[in-house]
C-alpha cells in the first residue's frame, strides 16, 4: 500500500561531538520517506526553494520516492541549524528559517489520490487537517506534532487528533499535551482525545505503544490490548541524532503499510512495526543527516531487526 | 543457594505526590533482602540502633530472612529523609543521619559462612572489600555503589570492582565511573575495571545488562554475548520509588541464586534474572516503603513476569 507523507523538506546545518555538516538534506518528510521507502511506495507533499536541485532530487529518486507533490517555488528552502554538543538527546536550535515553508499550501497530485496510508509529519495542524480532509480514501492516518503546536495551536491540533489512527510523539510532548506528569495517565488522556494508538518515543530508551482501552495490570475482560515497548539500540557512537524520530515513524508506518502487514493490522503487526521503527531510528543516528538511510539494504534492516529481538527476548 | 547481603538497614521519612510516611523501615539491605527472599534464602549483615525493635525485626522474620548478622548497638539507626515532589525519578535528600552506621564494622555470623552468593549493597567500598575477603567461599559476588564513592573513594572502589561478577549501577554512575558520556563506551570501560557483567539501571525505562566481550553489531566470532535490555513497567501511579533499584538487585540476584538458575548460570538465566529484577522494582514502587514487598505471593510475581514478557516480546 502506498503512503503519502506531508511535511518539511529542508536543509540542515548540524554540529555534534562527531563533527559538523553544512546544509545536509533534511526535514521530517525526507527522513520519514527514506525510512519508509524500504517497506513500501512513498509519495511526498512538500515545498522547496530554488536551492533544492538535482542532487537533492536524486536522493528521493534513488529510493523510488514519488516527488511530484514537492512544489518548487521562488526563494529558499526551510533551513535549520542546530547542535548537540552538550546533550545528544536534545538539539539546541541556533537558526530556524522557514523561508518558502512559511507560506506552504500543500497541493496533492491527482496521482496520490489512491494512497491508503497517510502520514502527517510535524507541521501546522491546520495544514495537517486540510490534507487529511483532501484524502478521504486514506484508511490509516498517522501523525506527529511538537510542543509549539501543543502550546499555542491547541484547538486546531485537537481537531486533527480526533481523526488519527496513530499519534507518534515523545515523552515531554505526551505529558504536555495531557497536562499530566505520569506517562501512563498522560497516555490515557491523549488516547481519549482521539488517536487509536499512541506511540511515545523515549529517545535512547526506545518507544512505547499505548492502545485504546489498554490496561497494564489485568482487570478482567475487555481491557486488552496492553502496551508494547520497543528498545532503542545501545549505540557505540551516535554520530547525529537528527531525524531519528522521523525515521522511527517511517520504519513503523512503512512496515504497517507494507503488503506484509497491511492486509491484517493485528497487534502482532503493530509490535513488529515498533521494532522496525527502532531499527530505522538506530540507522539514522549512525551517520550525519540522511547519509545512512540513503544506502541501506533490506538484508541490513532484517539483521538489525534480529539484533533488536536478541536485545529484548528471553529466548 | 543462600545469599548474604551487607548494607544499610534504616528508617526513611518519605514524601511523594502520593503522600508522606514517617520513619518507614528502609535501607538498601532491607529492600534487597525482601525482594530476594521470594527466590532464595537471604542473610543480612547490618547495624541498627535501639529504635530498631520487634516490629522491624518481624518484617524480616515474616519473610524467613536470617537476621543474626544484624548487630544491635547503642544509639539510633541510619535515618534518611527525602522527597520526590518535582521529579519521581530523583530523590531530593533533606536529611542523612548516619548514626550507628557511621562506625559500621560488618560482623559475619559463622552460620553465614557457606553462602555461595554475596551482595555488597551501596556502602563504603573498604567495608565491601572486607566482607568479600572474609567470605572466600562466595562463588558469585554482585555489588552496587553511588556517585559519592565513585568521586571521592575511587581507589578503594576500583579494588572492589576487580572482584565483582556483577555491578549494578545507574546511567549517571556508569558514565561518571567511566568518565565517558556514551553509555556503550562507558559500559565497556567499566567492564574493563573487572566486573564480568554490568547492569545499568535506567529508572522508568528499565535496565540494560552488558557482558564482557560484548558487541552490538556482528563482528565475527567470539564477540558474544550481546547486551540485554529489560523494560520497566509503565505504572499508572508511582507511589514511592524509594528502594526500587535495591529491589531490582534483589529480584535479579535472588533469581540467579535460586535453585532454578544457580546450577547453570547461562545467558538465558541472566535474561530471566533481568526480568525478575524489573518485576520486583515495579512492585516496590506501588506502595510506600517496603509495604508492597512484604506481602507478595509467588503467583503475583509470576503474573507480573508474564506481563513483562507481553510488554516486550513480538509473539
Amino acid at each position: 500500500m502506498a503512503i503519502t507523507v506531508v511535511g518539511s523538506v529542508a536543509f540542515d546545518s548540524i554540529e555534534t561531538p562527531a563533527g559538523r555538516r553544512e546544509r545536509c538534506l533534511g526535514g521530517a518528510a525526507t527522513y520519514f520517506s527514506l525510512a519508509a521507502s524500504y517497506f513500501t511506495n512513498v509519495r511526498v507533499i512538500a515545498v522547496v526553494g530554488e536551492d533544492f536541485g538535482r542532487r537533492q532530487e536524486a536522493v528521493f529518486q534513488a529510493r523510488g520516492i514519488d516527488t511530484r507533490g514537492i512544489e518548487h517555488t521562488v526563494g529558499k528552502s526551510f533551513f535549520w541549524e542546530g547542535s548537540y554538543l552538550e546533550n545528544l538527546n536534545e538539539a539546541r536550535t541556533h537558526i530556524t528559517d522557514l523561508n518558502v515553508f512559511a507560506a506552504f499550501e500543500p497541493k496533492i497530485p491527482e496521482a496520490y489520490g489512491d494512497s491508503e496510508f497517510l502520514f502527517l509529519a510535524n507541521i501546522d495542524p491546520v495544514l495537517q487537517g486540510r490534507v487529511r480532509d483532501a484524502m478521504p480514501q486514506a484508511r490509516m492516518v498517522a501523525g506527529d506534532t511538537m510542543n509549539y503546536w501543543i502550546k499555542d495551536h491547541r484547538p486546531a491540533l485537537l481537531e486533527v487528533l480526533k481523526g488519527l489512527d496513530v499519534l507518534l510523539i515523545n515523552d515531554t510532548e505526551t505529558k504536555m499535551l495531557a497536562g499530566n506528569n505520569n506517562l501512563v495517565q498522560a497516555a490515557r488522556a491523549v488516547l481519549a482525545m482521539g488517536p487509536k494508538t499512541l506511540v511515545v518515543k523515549h529517545g535512547e530508551y526506545g518507544a512505547t505503544a499505548f492502545f485504546s482501552n489498554y490496561s497494564f495490570v489485568p482487570r478482567g475482560e475487555g481491557a486488552e490490548p496492553r502496551p508494547f515497548r520497543a528498545p532503542a539500540l545501545p549505540l557505540e557512537e551516535v554520530v547525529d541524532p537528527t531525524g531519528a524520530g522521523d525515521s522511527f515513524a517511517g520504519g513503523f508506518f512503512g512496515y504497517l503499510a507494507s503488503s506484509a502487514a497491511a492486509d491484517e493490522l493485528t497487534p502482532a503487526a503493530f509490535r513488529r512495526a515498533m521494532f522496525y521503527g527502532s531499527v530505522m531510528g538506530s540507522f539514522a543516528c549512525e551517520h550525519f543527516g540522511t547519509e545512512r538511510l540513503q544506502a541501506l539494504s533490506r538484508k541490513e534492516i532484517d539483521e538489525r531487526f534480529s539484533l533488536f529481538r536478541e536485545l529484548t527476548h528471553l529466548d
